[in-house]
């Protein structure tokens, strides 16, 4: 019988197969008894579960972990909760496939950073070139794994890729129908504009945030990425209007104060930056809240959205 | 030696040629004698002029005629004011070639019209199809001369169907990086969602709108286009969820209660909507206004995006 | 001894007498005992009860059913909780007196409905007659139980009637202060201008709305209202300022875009129709909050109203 | 030939009779000449006016003065301008008809003072009946000519008056709705409700306000009334709760802290209150802007409502 | 051994000493035993405790009462709860130091008076200083124990003169920057600018507050404050001016409509004393937060804040 | 008989001394004759002038030059318009009192630099020092010129030193009131938190900013001087908390994401400096509104304050 995913999971269901640790803590019962409250995954979702009768002299599992798993679900309080009858922690870790175990981008991370390289190899502008390269250089190996938020959208393994790419494909179709706008620069702004995030927030290597830096926190990612621009900007000796310009687009990017940005877009490259932004992470709010609500029906209220979405049945036969 | 477009007026500049009136008023100076302020325009702009002296036995010349006009642009309160030494009606209408004397859309109306029906001949969707059919055949003809707003964006004959199009091809390239929307109800949104402009403004054969109309101002052009599917729908006898979908794609394009969306967009293809169309109208903007300002140099603020733009020089040698 | 209602219902109280079943869900306990969570009610409230230790081959009691009930109250965090130990439906429901068991209008819907037909049967306007008969005609006899929400005001069978029909006499009010109004307008628009809530809430014949609809949720009473009132036009073939009033009416009577309107009221009885439907809605909640709250005593903060209520003495003597 | 009134005044026309001097001063032209640039009214509205070649020992016209003027109407920069060719002030000011001069409430003061006063003789609560007294007699004879308002509505001698009775009338009708209410309570927070704009607003004897006085802009009148209102208390020894629902529906009857209300309405006949005050004031502004506006047209935006105003037809005739 | 603070309290720690009885209530479990729900707290803080197994004939310990318990400390839910053994009333009230069971100022209340007095004192105004000492008159010995707030800044004993003292030294500090300023009427008004709270608040002598009283309900101090100074201004026979700045400082000095004041500060000394008011509130607060975060991290989001507090580590050898 | 200042001009004064050109233009009159719209100010305030009958061969006075003029005052919708009857450039600068001519900080700017460096000097943290002095360097002599701001707040000769001063002022005095503040980093982040205008704005040697930078409408001060704070860090190698925290006081200090700042003050240093901000430039733009403002009378709504300022009389005497 093959095994279920954490998305599958309905009361009364049995589960016997390997997950990953994304939290875990020792508490008291009411008996003043320990257990360990903690949090389970696999790329499809995550579930809360209870061990209880812990021992007191073993360990807490550590978040990152994978481990094997035996137990039933039960539902308290109208949630789910996981009801662990034994764990235990995979030694052997090179037999486990870490694919079935996190949320990944759908392209492997290598194909997406080659087509970047490319895209920016293509720039006629030597100024954008240099400072684009500098800047992925200065990211280094963190945007194989890093997500694009910490929940929300392209909360992934390769998230902050996957956004950065379905927006450069974006930006090609807007390209095309506003042939005047400057393709370098919008390109550029797209590659960039996110960028800081390596800073305002810490993953581990499976993209996974536990939570905001206390850098990020203080300066947000939009800043961030400015002043890691004057520094590439110092170091490829770029002056002048277009790093003013790219300044400007990683500032304005979020289009007004209330969403973190200063400055509102104020020239052609910015705004498209902004609405292309907006276009795909809300699309990927809304697609990924369609997967969790049956067809013909509403979800709760979603947060980041300020509403609740509906998943059409698309056909001409629905009523 | 050939003639200055409007938009190459400057203080001192003579004129002699052919021009649109837009809008005429006899008033009185204040030596109680006759003259008129009028507004005069071809494709690239628009100025007001005075004639002084106007005898009282002379009609106003009538929006919407060509007419022969000489005289000096002079500068009144900082703003440029053409001093019309002489004007005359042209009479043989024929011979004067309207699109130098109008804005308009960059492509012919009858070109645009086909692409707008070939692409609604290609719906998989019986009740899309039937229903974006009976809505183009109520716009009838007003759609080939209509603007898609009375300032602002595309506001030139045939700039509905210019507007349209263009996001026509803008969501061309969003199906593209997102297959699973459904391609037909995108594109129904786009085609239908600014036909209730048609009776929300009241626009010559020219694409100039003096005003709005009783209607538009009671109800609004979202509302009118959910009554009017709402009529299509009964005509063809559609029904069910897809009728449910592109009225609340009409009413939610402006994507939030303070611009006028009752509903924000709830489901994927609504919110692609709302993004398009801030996109294409948005670009429109500024690039217009950038049309206007030197390059190297800010605009005035722009009412409707509240903000001053820039117009780069988009080179690597700008300081 | 005489039986409590719901109202009256305190720690420790013990009932036994009839009750409505609102809502029921089958649940387990942390023991993975079954157990049923089940809303309970009656004309004058609802209380959340739990029946322990339910056996896996009994049915979940129905949403609407009359049932025989014995218990004793508990608090539980803070709440009251209805702790069953029997409970039985009852089979013979022409001797159940259903008024007893849901909250309804003080009067009789048919009286309310008579009254409502009179008004429309005195307008001078034939345009505004037909309109309005035609309206109420396709409402039907689902009139007679809706409620005018599902919550906040006039939640009641007969809700809606009774929302109406006060509008009405607040109307006749203004109407003698403000000679100059149009009468049959007013009128009209107080009659229609909620009709469209048939179709954005599903109610049962009692009055209760378990939900909103899709299309409730897609488009909202006041745009549904608006498309209806076209349809009624069609048919009677209406047209004219006449009918583009009405619409207005009806599309602004929230007032303001925040609250759901696309345009404010632009006339006079717009504007009259905006206040007289603030005045009822907001009477009817204050005093179902002031009903529920001691005398001399503020209520808890009131969600719809953002803040609390003080049922005053009223007396002299007051301190 | 019966002389028009200034509301009737359109470009060209003569006017020679009398208005009222509402304000003036002495200018110089460019070329150094003295003129006067002097506003004159009568009940239906005001106008604009220069005194070209003003002797320099010449008094400027003074405020409140009735003069015999001749002249005749122009239009300058869009705006109707009178230009005045002989000025006389009307020395026998007996012969004057001060009611055709000044815009007034449709009553006399006398009437509805009397009204007003019968009404609080018919309080039940010893207190209420106390209080409203004492105010009234704080108030005296500036009650019988000032306005409500220094524009926006009831801008009229005895405006105060009119707005008040008004709003009893609604009153009545409201009570008559919901019997609940506590109607000493609610009548007399009508009474009471403006009666700080006396200290407000500096208002000559024929209900023209020159200015806000200096405690009005820095207080207010709806802290200015609550002041009033515990000398009131003090001085016939009232207390208790009576004494705080008054201060309370003094303080909160602008409903929000946005419109200067530090507490929002919280009991039903503060809540009464507020909404028979917008509906008072606000059908007063629309019922003027109508007035001119032609029917079938649209105002221009009003600013205290942020909207245009439609004067319909009101006829099944009108398209 | 020495006994541990409430703020000192950790999960499993054991506590046997004396506590203030905060608030309790006799509820009942589960199984239908009666328990006490109680808070207990000393000068550090406040901890939710239970106790089992309360017999039906025990009174529930009253708030305000010393009490010495027994028990252990365990986590319920992620929050701490108290576990109590054994509770028994002090009787010898004598015997207990209060200072350490109520949060208090750091400095003596008399001290703080004095100083206070001495300001006034020195008052150059004999108008201000005759309205200061009134006011200070009226509020007599409740200066001495109010906090200046339920919870958020200065919550404790003697808290409203502790926020004062400080704001009138921050005044001295502007005063010398800006010798300009009026010093009595700064001075004076940062004196009485929350006297209105000894209305608006009940507190015990401990400066417990349990509630907002009706009259601070339905009116708030600001405008209680005015109201109170009329009433000092009638006893004094102070007018004009001075006594119409000082009515402006007490209600401006909230800033803005949003924040209560119906009138924005419009002179310096108005201004002046919102922004000393503003760093003194939000310094305590932000301290208080910083008190309990440790060193290097950031606080929950402080809901007066809107936003969470770091507290910094404040040395060069921070990484 | 000595010379008026500007701010003593009135209505018919002659004026003949000298002033300075602060922007002068070349125009056209109606009858196409050239004369020059002229601003001529000194350091008390701004005149507008117009030069009429300016021959085609003269040159426009240049900006920034000192003139001898002769002439009238005279007024033009409402206006003060000083019109020119000689202006001559004076020739021999050096004999020029430029202190006259400009508005200026009441201290010398290198009395003030003085003062900032000495407390620079007094840090005890090695890294605040370090990086204050090397964002000082990087000022380098602007600082003792440029003002302020453009216009609203010490919009002057030496603004930026006089405002920054100031605010030292009030932060010791902040700082004994609340002895646990880190001083360093309080007074490091007053010196610092405006410098980024030095490139937000372009100001004359004079302290007159005719207009903003490019970068300084894409960027904003606050962002701009984050990233000249990273380049002093990398040049003085520092790195770690303080670095971070002083980023976030310049980042942080206008408050409110609505007045620029992406993220509000998290510590209490940070929050200090925002108040401190707020209170010295507030009360210097309410101090100018007072002194252009008859004691015992409001000015005009001031734009920055969105109010009226009133400039009491500040005496027992008056009414």
């Amino acid at each position: 019988m093959e095994n279920l995913t954490v998305s599958q999971l309905t009361k009364d269901a049995r589960f016997d197969g390997l997950l990953l640790v994304r939290s875990a803590e020792r508490k008291l019962d009411k008996n003043n008894r320990a257990y360990v409250d903690i949090n389970l995954g696999d790329r499809t979702g995550e579930i809360n579960g209870k061990i209880w009768n812990w021992s007191d002299t073993q360990d807490t599992p550590e978040p990152g972990i994978a481990v094997e798993v035996h137990g039933i679900v039960q539902e308290y309080n109208g949630r789910l909760q996981f009801r662990i009858e034994s764990i235990r922690a995979v030694r052997d870790t090179g037999a486990v496939d870490m694919s079935l175990l996190v949320p990944g981008a759908p392209r492997a991370s290598s194909e997406m950073l080659a087509e970047m390289e490319e895209v920016v190899g293509s720039f006629r502008s030597a100024k954008l070139r240099a400072l684009t390269e500098e800047m992925l250089r200065m990211a280094g190996d963190r945007l194989s794994y890093y997500p694009a938020a910490q929940r929300m959208h392209h909360a992934e393994y390769g998230g902050l890729l996957h956004h950065t790419t379905d927006m450069l494909h974006l930006a090609e179709g807007v390209l095309k129908v506003y042939p005047w706008l400057n393709r370098d620069l919008l390109l550029a702004g797209v590659i960039l504009h996110d960028l800081g995030k390596l800073e305002e927030m810490a993953s581990d290597r499976f993209g996974n945030v536990a939570d905001y830096t206390r850098d990020g926190q203080l300066m947000g990612h939009l800043v961030r990425g400015v002043v890691n621009l004057n520094r590439a900007a110092e170091k490829t000796g770029v002056r002048g209007e277009m790093l003013a310009l790219l300044e400007h687009m990683l500032l304005s990017h979020h289009g007004e104060a209330e969403y973190g940005s200063p400055k509102p877009p104020m020239f052609p490259e910015a705004e498209a930056l902004h609405w292309i932004d907006m276009m795909d992470s809300r699309l990927n709010t809304m697609k990924g809240t369609e997967d969790k609500t049956p067809a013909g029906a509403f979800s709760e209220k979603v947060f980041s959205l300020d509403r609740r979405v509906y998943h059409p049945r698309y056909t001409d036969e629905a009523e």
